[in-house]
């Protein structure tokens, strides 16, 4: 709620200083102002597509789920029942890539928080998917519902994200009851655009049951547009899962979103160069999207890669390092060569929310970026390589992410900007600039005001208890979760969900399909 | 010494997994691979130019040198003696742009030091001019002739450190001697590019003859080639100090270069938005320059700015900020308006090197890299917009600047690399890459390996006390300083200069001017 913190500050100043403008930044819909970087040439970029066809052709992969190599046969794939390989030919992909949408019209649960998701758009999502959490004053720990519900609150507070993101598990809540929790929560706590994991059918069917109930829509109604989303891991090398493959098919036919993503690091499950790394993770990602598609032609499908590398020495992840950032780059090239909506990752290996943790996700943040990706996914919060998310991580990354969001807003240099008149000539040698027209006329609305960073000098940084960003992001996220309150929703359907969840918890729940 | 430190890594592999490949990246001179990003239309940067021209014209620059008052004069600059006041047609201007060398070759101690400022190329400093230094196990303090020395070492040890910026001033060293003291420092402990200041003509040709001696150059020699650079800030708005156009004569009769920084706050001392800031700033650059090519036509000089804003709550300055991030890409589309090399900044508001520190630097560095800047100054170290510099945020934000220079290298996709043979076809669905061809041949190489970010897991990290990078950076320089060994130097050239300085010291030294 940055423009809420704008108009207090704002009421702040007294009616005898009010600004002749306003400052209105829309930090919901997105367009990437950043120059779009190449690390292959083009021919190369067409050499690695047509060796993850070939990859497809000749090496297969292996598809564990039988509905799923039952769709590909019947599309005319060669299918090998006993080893459970699907060779995938190259007219399938094409007409795969063909169909596919290449712009997403995204409906969240409420008109200003929709999102269109196509090459030039730019969405950020928090951390997702750890077992932990962490923040100064608890410790780590493994995750709980209660921490499930404060990343919500801190993910619904901040408008650069623009999407729910499963940042952590709430361990403590049974896994056939946990898809009821987390949707339960995603309806009554935000009106973002939800996320449902793909843990089988069953659950995914109560999760839309629950969706469709909770915002009032008919089956007509949710088929009609993406209303949610799942992300969809391959098992890399080559490999789609049991509940991965009947993710991409349930999403699908019902006209909701799979975003796709190999994770591949370099050295471990992918080869050791980008360019290898990302023929395997392409190839991976087209085998996926291939299936949505046969599944039903036209169901909105994000082509993704989250490719990092391992630290040769030791095996272990290593996140935000210049091999991750040519990955995105190259990926980002590819995603122009299908010409689809793409997802990739930040994200940082350090163990604690430091200095490292900064750098990495920020240099892994600018290579998205100029990679123009579509969804930017681990953007903030990230911690030991996804195994946790720290409350004072997000915060502290939000604020890099506002920054970027400010720089989509773009800056004039027209008469009024340059200021001959206004400015340059109102001020003498040695003069200072406080008091000119223009600066009066700008003064509360020029620049954007951080929620973390500090710029008082070292003297009154010390009288004030040395407090670096980490701890002041503590004091940051528990003003936002004390004082967080829910938007408005439609109560009957938030009721009707609330029976929903009761009636299929007493029938026993729905566990996870592995 | 990257290359060092990998060599030793590579030996301690062992003979038997000798790899075919040798890591070999260049950090030393780097191409900038970004492309670059534009804040304003071009017609907005014609219309910033020639406000820009029409402020030297119709406003003019106080210049308190008389010196080069006459210089202005004598070109036909119009002068009004009683106020100092300098008004520098156009003509003048475009002169003085059409006869700075586009392409500046800096000598320094040695050939592999050597590099050119143009368009496209880049070149890192650490962060300069600070007064005070901080570390973890000292503490801050005013900062030393020692501090000074260390971070001189500091600077020699990373390649990415091109040039040498004078980081602390030492100021336990007197003020009519200090320069020899930096100077004799400079040319014993490191070869790269040198820096001097421009504190009146005595000490700057000191300077210049204790570089002369130390290095064996004739006059001629001397005078034929930059062999060291200054750093010339305009005191914004629109006047030129004594000692700063004294250098820029000086420098530039003697064939050494100046960089030239208008250093202007948003809101301060420079119109509060980026399109009024920067007209400030390239206009007083311009008259800086022009003083330049007055003094010698051809004489090589690097225009520069900048430009942050300052908090409109407390005029604090800020940096890192997305003002400064737009400040920075305008003043890249004015320089290649130009099509001279240029320098833009870095640096961090922040009090301590903690999270705020590294997202400020790695932020408004982002700005600099996609604004196409030649140098760029402050890039690691810089706390407390610019009082301090630390060693802890030097060492942490050298890790940035090697990645950044990781990625000037870019990356191959050809056969080798895409590996469908050596990598793909090798590896069966489920498998792992780590013994494949491919891998076995690039192990050793194919990463950056970092000197600070650690990969350790958690309980890894955690068994050894849980160190965060900020600390583990105090082990990192003090290995450095320990095993510090400076280049190979003519020795006779040293101690004639050691007995330049014992006879200017006896002569009773040069006191700075002002």
């Amino acid at each position: 709620m940055a423009a809420r913190g704008r108009d207090r500050r704002r009421r702040g100043r007294g009616a005898e200083a009010a600004p002749a403008t306003q400052r209105n930044v829309n930090y919901r819909q997105l367009r990437n102002p950043f120059p779009v970087m190449e690390v292959f040439p083009a021919d190369q970029i067409a050499d690695i597509h047509e060796t993850a066809l070939r990859t497809l052709e000749e090496l297969g992969v292996k598809v564990l789920l039988p509905e799923a190599r039952r769709l590909f046969a019947a599309a005319g794939a060669r299918v090998d029942e006993a080893s459970e390989m699907v060779f995938i030919g190259r007219d399938l992909v094409e007409a795969a890539v063909a169909s596919a949408p290449k712009s997403i019209a995204c409906r969240a649960g409420a008109r200003h928080r929709d999102f269109t998701l196509e090459l030039g758009s730019l969405v950020f999502q928090p951390g997702a998917g750890a077992p932990n959490a962490t923040d100064l004053e608890r410790g780590r720990r493994p995750a709980s519902g209660q921490d499930y519900l404060e990343f919500l609150k801190l993910t619904h507070h901040f408008d650069v994200f623009q999407m729910i993101s499963p940042q952590v598990e709430p361990q403590d809540v049974p896994t056939h009851l946990r898809h009821y929790f987390t949707t339960q929560a995603q309806m009554e706590l935000t009106d973002k655009f939800p996320f449902f994991f793909s843990r089988g059918t069953p659950q995914v069917m109560d999760c839309f049951e629950m969706l469709a109930v909770a915002r009032g829509l008919s089956d007509d109604d949710f088929r009609a547009r993406p209303h949610c989303y799942t992300i969809i891991n391959t098992n890399s090398p080559r490999t789609l899962d049991i509940p991965m493959a009947q993710g991409l098919i349930d999403f699908a036919r019902h006209g909701q979103m799979s975003i796709i993503t190999p994770f591949t690091l370099m050295g471990a499950m992918a080869p050791i160069t980008v360019a290898g790394a990302i023929t395997l993770s392409h190839a991976e990602a087209l085998a996926a999207l291939t299936l949505t598609q046969l599944a039903k032609p036209g169901a909105p499908v994000c082509y993704g890669t989250f490719t990092s590398n391992v630290d040769m020495k030791s095996g272990a992840p290593a996140f935000g390092t210049p091999s991750h950032f040519q990955a995105s780059l190259a990926a980002g090239q590819l995603a122009r060569h299908l010409g689809l909506p793409w997802r990739s990752a930040a994200g940082s290996a350090s163990n604690a929310n430091d200095v490292q943790a900064a750098n990495e996700n920020q240099f892994g943040l600018w290579g998205c970026l100029m990679a123009g990706a579509t969804v930017i996914i681990h953007s903030a919060g990230w911690l030991e390589g996804g195994l946790t998310v720290s409350f004072e991580k997000l915060v502290c990354d939000a604020e890099v992410l506002n920054m970027v969001a400010e720089l989509c807003a773009g800056a004039q240099a027209g008469r009024a900007e340059i200021g001959f008149d206004t400015a340059l000539r109102e001020v003498e040698p040695g003069g200072h600039f406080f008091a000119t027209s223009q600066t009066m006329e700008r003064y509360t609305t020029e620049f954007y005001e951080p929620h973390l960073h500090d710029y008082a000098n070292f003297g009154t940084w010390a009288e004030r208890g040395s407090v670096d960003a980490n701890h002041r992001a503590t004091a940051v996220w528990r003003d936002i979760l004390a004082n967080f309150e829910p938007p408005a929703q439609d109560q009957p359907g938030l009721d009707a969900m609330r029976d929903f969840i009761a009636r299929r918890t007493a029938e026993g729940g729905a566990p996870p399909e592995s």
